[in-house]
């Protein structure tokens, strides 16, 4: 595996010249904006020629360089193995993809959608959801298709955020969440899940809430908690008892719950996955966030859905409408199909079984290597303590991780030196609180088994920088 | 054609009963809420048990049920024939859809894009464009990819308004931009085209802006101007001339103008578009909007795009990727084989014939009717002048029409009886001038030659209504 080394080694210092010295110019990156582009000045009777950009882009760190941008394949060696983002190497099920064939054969399936949704799909979340949500679903007040996942979240942050609106979010917390709050005016109140990586194998049911904490955090402008299980990126799936407290903290502070459930086919071990809003009293102030990108290895194909109560739902229609008007419809067709044909195929039940050998496969290279992790129990995600590897101090590091977490850097030199790419995990925390993260780095293990092994194979180069 | 009139009276009352009756109930409007549902109330001191919907959904008329509601296919007759709302009743050229297949084949379209598009529809843009451009585009700073020219504009309200700054738009307006603008915190600032139906065959282009209307109507908080040419729903082109007035207010009041030139391939009898970005001093304050459902006869794949300088076009990425994160990625793909191909095609050469072809049958009918209309020298709507379409007062018209403009009436009723549908004008205007749209309905004919000679012959029957 030096050939590893000396494959990587060379290129260094020539890719983070390119990058440092170009990334203003190139802007490879998502969201980077060079900072202060335009900044509004005393009010509009001090006008420029350049037209001022909102304020609101200033908060939520929507001007700031992200991980992705940083880590993002084109920065990196052309053969690193790609485990930072979360997303497949494998494309959707051919039966699915099938589908979408056939739709784009239909005139009525190529134009607009309901901006509820497509009747045959909001049928088919019908019939496949409700069971677990223990309920019959209303097709045209209790289910609501969104552009992906994303854009169903941040519709609900336009429905019922006021200015100052209070948004309790756990920490580390999916990155999206920010700044979809902010520009909809609400303000992110971090509350931290509590690692413990004592014992041989930490399970990630061991990040914890301190409930105190999280009482202590809500004031009278409290309006809404984001509730992410199974949880990216730390894999954890709530427990029953969990979930029951934070529902009796919404019952009493009448919190709208946001129950981000978009890895709910993805838990291992026999885990059970508990849907927040079947618990006692949660159906009437829970939106449910589900997509098929995650389900159906189909994350470009920007379909998801909310389910929840009337009350919450039809706001929630409203702003999204204006947003994109309706989603996509001959992806709609074809996530029908998916949904119509999962049981009777054993869908979900073999691509889990994937999954878990996808997950056991890269936790091994972990294991030999002598790096802790939590066990992630459901996602596609595991966190890996990673301060125990071991960089020089004078490496040729970017830019754009100088000044940063000491994750950043670790990430960047695993990506390297090791070929493989991760994400730091500090990012997924406000900065009073991103020391926790910093002992991080996240793997995502949603590629084919091949991949997987090749990657497990690089990371035994590992073992040499381990202190 | 007293079959039609026969064949639809006998279920007048019992669809209006039945629409009154439900209308709460049933639900089967897109954005209808019953008002109001839960009122915001003195404070976060006085919760309920419900939760409270944002208050910015009071404002924009997101909770008021919409034109598209009321003259929804669901709520009128099962044969009538819908010129209401604008999609296609024929599918995306097949050379197009097959490239959809291809692409649904390859793992990596079915995958996330990167949120300013697709590199390779980004390329197409840019080879398709830059000619009418007058100027090159650069595919990483100047072009943005977005989930429907909708969502492509709001974004740029997300980007670019502060609270309370003021966006002039022309009256009559897309419905869409009204809510988008107020969810954002903007403020709009309506100007009516003046129309003038004289003469024996009154042309679009004589619905005229009033300038010195418009320069009243700037305040030191204007921000924006939108501006739409081709002009949904008057069929307007506007003329060099004007955009040129239009840009010297726009340079003198530092206007950001957002150039909604989404039909900017239909244009009839050889009319020029003029691209507002490229006259002189416009393209660094100009945001211009385009979308594949209007280009490739596929509504409902959501894919549009805007160009504009980096200024623009980077805030406006980071709104976008937070509000989306990325457009699907299959159909961004079939779409850059739209572009690419669409020249050695001819692609848009014929569709225009085609579409010339379509407008000319169902004007045909109007003339031989007496109705005045506005000759269209682009989009596929007419605005028709219903002033002398004779009702009587006590049909039975359901609530959801009663209260509103007389053309929301007109509209019913000739939906009703001559079984063709449209939408009435006065939704587009501001309460303060919306008595110049009670004058029109929109009719859209972007429907086969055969549906409009359908239409075409039912509106014979309007003769005996008219006064």
């Amino acid at each position: 595996m030096t050939l590893v080394r000396s494959h990587f080694s060379p290129i260094i210092s020539k890719l983070s010249r390119l990058i440092s010295s170009t990334s203003t110019a190139t802007d490879r990156t998502s969201t980077q904006l060079p900072i202060p582009m335009n900044v509004p000045t005393d009010g509009p009777s001090d006008r420029s020629k350049i037209i001022q950009f909102s304020s609101r882009l200033h908060d939520g760190r929507a001007l700031a360089q992200d991980v992705w941008s940083i880590y993002n394949a084109a920065n990196l060696p052309s053969d690193c193995i790609n485990l930072g983002q979360g997303y497949m190497n494998f494309p959707p099920p051919s039966w699915v993809t099938d589908a979408a064939n056939e739709a784009l054969k239909q005139t009525l399936s190529n134009h607009y959608s309901h901006p509820k949704g497509r009747i045959r799909l909001r049928q088919a979340i019908k019939n496949f959801y409700e069971a677990s949500f223990n309920r019959s679903l209303d097709v045209e007040t209790e289910i609501l298709v969104t552009s992906g996942a994303n854009e169903g979240q941040y519709s609900v942050f336009t429905a019922f955020l006021e200015q100052g609106d209070e948004v309790i979010m756990f920490e580390p917390f999916f990155d999206q969440y920010l700044p979809s709050v902010t520009f909809n005016g609400g303000k992110p109140v971090y509350v931290p899940l509590h690692p413990n990586l004592e014992g041989d194998r930490p399970n990630s049911s061991e990040w914890k809430i301190d409930f105190d904490e999280l009482r202590r955090s809500i004031t009278p402008r409290a309006k809404m908690i984001i509730l992410n299980t199974p949880h990216n990126p730390v894999g954890k799936v709530f427990s029953r008892e969990e979930l029951e407290k934070i529902a009796a903290i919404a019952e009493e502070f009448n919190l709208l719950v946001m129950a981000d459930e978009v890895y709910d086919c993805l838990l291992y071990d026999g885990k059970e996955h508990v849907r927040f809003a079947t618990l006692p009293g949660m159906w009437d102030r829970t939106v449910t966030v589900l997509s098929a990108g995650k389900a159906f290895a189909a994350t470009g194909w920007r379909v998801g859905w909310l389910i929840g109560p009337e009350p919450i739902i039809k706001p929630t229609l409203a702003a999204c409408t204006r947003i994109v008007f309706c989603t996509n419809s001959p992806l709609q067709e074809a996530v029908a199909t998916g949904l119509e044909q999962a049981r009777s195929r054993g869908f979900f039940e073999t691509q889990v079984k994937e999954y878990q050998e996808r997950r056991d496969v890269l936790l091994s290279a972990f294991d030999s290597v002598g790096l802790k992790y939590s066990l992630p129990e459901g996602t596609y995600f595991v966190l890996v303590d990673i301060s125990r590897v071991n960089f020089p101090q004078d490496y040729p590091f970017p830019e754009s991780v100088q000044g940063r977490g000491r994750d950043f850097k670790a990430c960047w030199f695993i990506a390297m030196e090791i070929g493989v790419s991760s994400i730091p995990v500090s990012e997924f925390y406000c900065q009073e609180h991103c020391d926790i993260g910093e002992s991080y780095a996240r793997f995502s293990f949603c590629k084919d088994i091949g991949t997987l092994r090749q990657a497990a194979e690089r990371l035994q180069v590992l073992t040499k920088y381990i202190r």
